[in-house]
C-alpha cells in the first residue's frame, strides 16, 4: 500500500505518521511506501519498515498536486490547511490554501485517471449559530460564520461531487476541536482549549479567555489519528453519497474541563489557569456549535474518547511520558 | 439607481428587464441606468425611460467582472448559469461558468471597494435525497446530487462569507422550478414540467418522462421576477448572516398539474400529454426535493403564486396574450 500525507508536518500529520510507522500496516494491509509533504519539510520517522519520502511542497501552487499523485498513492490523507484565526485575518491566503489547494488536488487526481481513497479533514466550523437547543443533527445546514468554515464547507461539497462523478473516493471528516494539542500554541481561536490543560501540567500559567459555561466538542490527538485510519478503510458503499461525516466527540464545558484536570492532576495544577476574558475570542467561539448527534459516524464505526479525563490522561501518556509538574 | 443584470438574455433576465422598463423604478427608487450583459448580447427594451446599455460579456473570463462593476452599479442581479443537464454533461464548463464566474464577480466587487446589493439566483438543487418525510426545513443540510447543485451551493457559501466580511451585500435565492417557461425547451432535466403545459396550450403534443406521482415545487416566471425585485430591496439586517433563502413555491404532483391544466384549458388540451417514461430523467428528478417549509422567505415577505391554476393562467396571460389552442 502506497500512502500520501499532505500536511504531514502538522500535529495530526506527525502523529498519523508515527502511528503508520509503528503499525507497519493500514487497516491490515502492509504499507510499502509513505510520502510525506508539507510547506515545511516533514520529518521522516527513523523506525519505519517501509520506504518513506519526505519533501516540502506547496499545494496552493497549481503544479504541485499533479506531482504528488503521479505515482498514484492508494490512500491520500489531505490534512493541509491554515487555521481559523489566520484564515480570518488573511482572506486571500485562506482561500488560496484552504480552497484552491484542495481543488488543485481533486483536479490532479481526476486528471491522473485513477480513484484513490482521499481522506479530507474538515471541521465543525462548517456549522454556524444559531443552533438547535439540542445536539446538532447530522443533517443540519452549512452556515459557517468564519472564512475557514466556509472554505472547509466548499471543499466538502467538491469532495462529494468529485466522488459522485467517480473521480475520487472521498471521505470528509468534521473533526471535533483537538485537545490537548502538544507543543506551542497556534493561531487558532480554539487554542485555549488545549492551553488550559497543557500549560498547567507543565507548571506554567495558562490564560482562559472565555467563561466556564462555554460548551464544546472535543477529541484527543490519539482519537483523531484513529478517525483518519478508520476513514481510510471504510467501505464507500456503506458511506453513501453523503461523504462528509460529523465525528463523535466528548461534550464538555470549560468548567468541566477544569474539574477533569483537577481529578487527574490535582488542585495545584488546575490553579495555574488564570481567567482573562477576551471578547474577540468569545465572539468567534459563540458562533461555534456545542455538541452533535454524530449518529452516522457512530454507525460507521468511529469511536470517541471515553470522557474528558481520558483526554487528559492520553496527553500525559502520549506527550509527557506519564508525568506532569505537580 | 444603477442596475446591472448578468445573464440578462435568459428567460428570467428578459422578464426582469421588461418589468424594470415598465415600472421605471426598483422598490420605489427611480432607475437611471440599466446594464444588461450575457454571453449572447441581450436585447435592450425599446420603451425604457432610462439609459440602457446591452452588451455581450463572458463572466467566466477573469477580466470581465471588473469591467462590469467599474461604474459601481447599486444593485446587481446575477442570473448567469448553465443549467443542470449541461453542467452534468460538461463538468469543466459547469465549474468554470457556475462557480468560477461567480467567484470572479465577488472578487471584482471586493476590489472595487464598494458594497452593492447582489441578488444571486441559487436553486433547490443545493439539496439532495434522502429528504425528511415532511417538507424540507430551512436548516436542512446541503447535499446536492448534481454538479449544478454543488456549484450553486458553493456560490451560496461564498456569497455569505463575502457578505459577512463586508465585501458585498448579498442575497441568495433558492428558486423553485420555474413553470411555465416560455419558448423552446432548454437542456434542464426539469424541462418537462413546463413542456407538459406549454406545448398542449400551443396545440402540440408534449412528452411526460416521469410518473404522475412525482411531486415538485414550482413558481411562475412572474413570481420569479417578483422574488428578484423583492430581494433587491430587503433590509440586510433583517436577513441576518444566513444569506441564502429557500423561496416559497406551489407544491404539486405531475398529476395535479395535469388536472390544473384541464380545469383552466379543458380535456382536449390535457390529452396532448403523452407518457413516455425516461429512466435518466426520473433518476435525476428522484434526487430532488418535493416541498419546503420556506418559513424564512415568508417572514421576509416573499410571496408564491396562489396555486397551480394561477401558474397556468399567468402563462396564458403573459405569454399567449390570453388565448390558447383548444
Amino acid at each position: 500500500m502506497h500512502i500520501l500525507i499532505i500536511g504531514a508536518a502538522g500535529m495530526i500529520g506527525r502523529k498519523l505518521t508515527e502511528r503508520l510507522a509503528r503499525d507497519g500496516t493500514l487497516n491490515g494491509l502492509p504499507i510499502e511506501r509513505l510520502d510525506l509533504v508539507d510547506v515545511a519539510p516533514p520529518t521522516a520517522p527513523s523506525d519505519a519498515a517501509f520506504e518513506v519520502n519526505a519533501a516540502a511542497a506547496d499545494l496552493s501552487e497549481p503544479a504541485t498536486a499533479a506531482r504528488l499523485v503521479a505515482d498514484k498513492p492508494d490512500v491520500i490523507f489531505h490534512l493541509a490547511a491554515i487555521v481559523s484565526g489566520e484564515a480570518e485575518a488573511d482572506f486571500d491566503k485562506g482561500y488560496r490554501i484552504n480552497l484552491d489547494g484542495t481543488r488543485f488536488l481533486l483536479e490532479a487526481i481526476r486528471r491522473a485517471s485513477y480513484v484513490p481513497r482521499l481522506v479530507f479533514t474538515s471541521s465543525i466550523a462548517v456549522f454556524g449559530a444559531p443552533f438547535p437547543a439540542s445536539r446538532v443533527p447530522d443533517d443540519f445546514n452549512l452556515t459557517p460564520l468564519t472564512s475557514y468554515g466556509t472554505q472547509k464547507a466548499i471543499c466538502e461539497l467538491l469532495l462529494a461531487d468529485y466522488t459522485r462523478k467517480g473521480f475520487v473516493d472521498g471521505v470528509g471528516l468534521r473533526f471535533p476541536t483537538i485537545v490537548v494539542r502538544p507543543g506551542a500554541p497556534n493561531k487558532a481561536a480554539s487554542g485555549f482549549f488545549s492551553g488550559i490543560i497543557r500549560e498547567p501540567l507543565s507548571g506554567i500559567e495558562a490564560v482562559l479567555p472565555v467563561g466556564d459555561d462555554v460548551r464544546h466538542w472535543l477529541a484527543s490527538p490519539r482519537a483523531a489519528v484513529g478517525f483518519l485510519v478508520h476513514a481510510a478503510g471504510l467501505d464507500g458503499a456503506a458511506i453513501g453519497p453523503r461523504r462528509n461525516i460529523t465525528l463523535p466527540g466528548v461534550e464538555v464545558t470549560v468548567g468541566e474541563m477544569i474539574e477533569g484536570l483537577k481529578k487527574v492532576a490535582g488542585e495545584t495544577v488546575a490553579s495555574r489557569i488564570r481567567r482573562e476574558p477576551d471578547p474577540a475570542v468569545s465572539k468567534i467561539i459563540s458562533g461555534w456549535p456545542e455538541a452533535f448527534e454524530a449518529k452516522r459516524s457512530l454507525e460507521l464505526g468511529f469511536t470517541a474518547d471515553a470522557d474528558f479525563e481520558a483526554i487528559v490522561r492520553a496527553h500525559i501518556e502520549d506527550e509527557r511520558e506519564g508525568s506532569f509538574v505537580e
